[in-house]
């Protein structure tokens, strides 16, 4: 490999690693579970389950790799707090939806080169990006990885009841 | 910039704007104030602020930079559990520092080259490391990066109280 993939290989292992670890936690919980606050008064973990599947799914227009799969999703996990959308989708129904965006979004970040992340995404223009080359894709996989963790590091201060 | 340094570079606006923002959210702490808990029974602030401190700290034998700044931080903030110890550093002390750590990883951390970050860590011996060559300083700052935001979400969890 050459440092460029070295480069881009860490940045990927530490995606996937926090991807799984959320998909881990969340996966088996059951709808009583995922309507747990995480402190008094704060989200749901569904709410935070939910959040962490829509930012990801707005990773395909962001990064200029097609539309989003689930835009459904912006309205009930993102641009409102949670108990605004009066209905949500089920535990089954997200155990889905998760999987496939995070598949989905693998299958394209496990084939770019380094060249490829170096490319600006599609919330920059083209004069912004001779300004700012750090305004690329790499970035944006990066700032989502902590912002993955971030969340995570909310969500496992609620010890799911059995 | 090549694309190395380009990639090097995204990491380390990553790391310094997650290190920019805890420190920015502890920094300003009171005494008191650094005595709430994230959550019912859970960490205190003080204890998270330490611990990012110390983790931070292990980072100079770590990634062989030199010998810790402050060893004693360990047994009080990561070692063992929060009110585990029967002393810790006041706030004052402890903006000192994590400052003073921050600020000398920094030091270092922009100054090294892509070939610097792809070297090995020293928690690495050299055979496993020709086996394993992505266990390499790079993987340790996206790492602890994630670490940081991790901790930062459940930091924030709490409204600091005036």
């Amino acid at each position: 490999m050459t440092a460029e993939q070295q480069l881009v290989d860490a940045a990927l292992r530490t995606w996937k690693s926090n991807a799984d670890r959320v998909e881990k936690f969340f996966q088996p919980l059951s709808e009583e579970q995922l309507q747990q606050e995480i402190a008094p008064g704060r989200n749901r973990l569904i709410y935070l389950w939910g959040h962490l599947a829509s930012v990801s799914d707005g990773l395909f227009p962001l990064l200029g790799i097609g539309p989003r799969l689930h835009p459904e999703l912006d309205a009930m996990f993102v641009t409102n707090p949670d108990r605004a959308a009066t209905a949500l989708p089920s535990a089954t129904e997200l155990q889905d939806i998760a999987a496939e965006i995070d598949r989905e979004l693998w299958r394209v970040f496990s084939q770019w080169s380094a060249t490829d992340w170096l490319a600006k995404h599609t919330a920059v223009s083209d004069d912004e990006f001779v300004r700012e080359p750090h305004r690329n894709r790499f970035s944006v996989l990066l700032s989502r990885t902590a912002h993955m963790a971030f969340h995570y590091g909310q969500a496992i201060l609620v010890k799911p009841r059995s």
